[in-house]
């Protein structure tokens, strides 16, 4: 029995059936830290006027957004036969905006949070959401991070919206613009492995609750967890460059080695050791595990360049290297607004000395003009 | 012609033809100021990387988040005839979280906007959009204000999530929980001119273009404008409390006198007055006035309690007056978090001398139970 994390027919009272005032009442307070767990030291007024107030100890913050569409980013019935909870929803959403704040190199001080919902969702659902939401901030282990404030619509879907703040602790902002010739291009967390859990979800070869190493990955695609602590480590380590691994390794990389204008190596053997666990789910679905690690978002790793001198903080392991351009190439692609009006090349990135477009086509994935990508701007 | 404003079989590719990085070519760089306006002081960095930096000089900042969702919060079509566009929905989009800033006291100093998009959206819509939010952002005075990032998904109806951020310029923030016995009740800028226009634009009996008093009405809902500037006024001049009337004067007024623990006699004169401009709105829908008044809310006028001696900002009007509450109701009702478990009731509110829940009925709505409320937490 999973009581409390599966809607169904029991599932008690509706969003619609409970109205705005009394569903606040039940959410807001499933967002506040537990007797045991501290208060977050950068929320000075929390939920219940028109704006929390949140500290900025060094006179600034980094600030981004970030949506879940059900159907879209998320399911809650999959072909495999598994379930999304509400818990699932919450916890992926924490865990992709903390990924942003910290892949600047800051750490989460706030975030707020907007729920869309259909008035025939199950109450349970959304404390569900906030309890999951609550897990994923101590999962990703930005516990001075407070949930300080939202909003409720109804709508036909349910999508969810969070924004997170965070602080620099006065260290300039690690953008993806910075990247030098010589550096070690570095993971902190992992990639392919949320990647590989979604297309077991939507098999029907999957069966759920069978095989631990499988069930595992699923639980990455489900409720992953960023390393959001590296992200100041790599901060304070001199990190030249760093990204949230949203839309996967070659698309974010190459965000990263257009706006720095370089190329980048990246280092067969530890490609592989990143495809190693992903063997069995390979196996089961008949792919090569190295598209889901070349590929695969969601994980929200954090991918990062640092000076080759540098001691990796643990949990980082080093990919590559960061190459010169060929002369004429050196300048940034991408417009200033991370957006330009064509596709972004997989150009810069080889792998060993083979370049991303001469890879087989069974590792090299289906491009880079889905819609349904991560990427904000 | 309305060319640029208008859907239809001529809109031009859509989001989905488009894909997602032309698309954040074409929208990013409209929420950019232009040529011959001043870049947003507070923005440190911004879109293009994972997270914007935006500045907090005195050490923090406030924030709130504002979802409008498609047949929820706007129409695309109305039943008058009316069409709304992308414009509309950017500028009521930026209004409500100025607000929301500016009832704090503070300057808005970021806004961060996600739009979840069904694929058949226009292009033209989601460029719209981003012109309308400039554009509100400009009308409600927010010139310091900068647009700083955002994302975009798909979806199957639109959804609008925007955050704002503003600064408290050294001042402790303007709570709901402040207002003294003996403070004045004033407000800045106005109520009911919104859902007089809802009501307008719900109804065949008002055609559109026909009648400037009824379409100015009409564009109250349409592109509402709140006095941003006279929030922070407000606070210099030593507002007690305020909040956003974003679901109307009663429901609104009342939720700061509950936080407050105190009871309100408005004035039936300044009441009249507020009714005025909607005479033509009542006769043409017969309907009362004072019935928008006292329950639209969407203008997002500031309401505000001040010291009885304090002289009022150019834009404020009295409204009434903070009388103490009967012995036993003088404590704050409503939790911290904004929410309980039960329906606040209007019983702290009077018009002149007669309790709310004995007004005719005709003026005194429809109640506090909607799920559609725009009140965050």
């Amino acid at each position: 029995m999973e009581q409390g994390r599966r809607e169904g027919a029991d599932a008690g009272p509706t969003v619609g059936q409970l109205g705005e005032t009394r569903l606040i009442g039940r959410f807001a307070p499933l967002l506040r830290p537990g007797p045991a767990e501290p208060a977050s030291p950068y929320e000075l007024l929390g939920p219940g006027d028109d704006c929390a107030v949140v500290a900025a100890p060094d006179g600034r913050f980094v600030i981004s957004t970030d949506t879940q569409v059900q159907g879209q980013d998320f399911e809650l019935h999959w072909p495999s036969g598994a379930e999304s909870t509400g818990f699932d929803t919450g916890h992926k959403c924490a865990t992709q905006n903390l990924a942003d704040a910290a892949a600047m190199g800051a750490v989460p001080s706030s975030l707020v949070v907007s729920l869309a919902l259909p008035p025939a969702t199950p109450v349970r659902w959304v404390e569900d959401f906030a309890r999951g939401l609550r897990a994923g901030v101590l999962a990703c282990g930005a516990t001075s991070c407070g949930i300080v404030g939202g909003d409720l619509s109804a709508s036909r879907e349910i999508s969810v919206t969070a924004t997170v703040t965070g602080d620099l602790q006065g260290r300039r902002p690690v953008r993806r613009n910075g990247a030098e010739p010589g550096d070690l291009v570095v993971l902190a967390g992992t990639v392919g492995r949320a990647a590989a859990g979604l297309d077991l979800l939507l098999s029907t070869d999957y069966v759920p609750g069978r095989d631990a190493v499988l069930d595992e990955l699923a639980g990455c695609q489900l409720r992953p967890v960023s390393p959001v602590g590296l992200g100041p480590a790599l901060a304070r380590a001199g990190a030249t460059a760093m990204i949230d691994v949203s839309d996967g390794l070659l698309r974010d990389l190459t965000r990263m080695a257009e706006a720095s204008g370089i190329d980048v190596a990246l280092d067969p053997q530890a490609l592989a050791e990143l495809a190693k666990p992903l063997a069995a789910a390979g196996r089961l679905l008949v792919r090569d595990p190295l598209y889901w690690v070349l590929n695969g978002g969601e994980d929200h790793g954090l991918l990062s360049t640092v000076p080759s001198h540098v001691q990796l903080p643990e949990g980082v392991r080093p990919l590559g290297s960061v190459l010169a351009s060929p002369p004429g190439q050196e300048g940034a692609q991408a417009g200033p607004l991370g957006g330009s009006d064509r596709e972004p090349a997989p150009d810069r990135i080889r792998i060993g000395t083979t370049p991303v477009h001469e890879l087989p086509a069974r590792v090299r994935g289906r491009g880079w003009d889905h819609f349904e990508s991560q990427e904000g701007f």
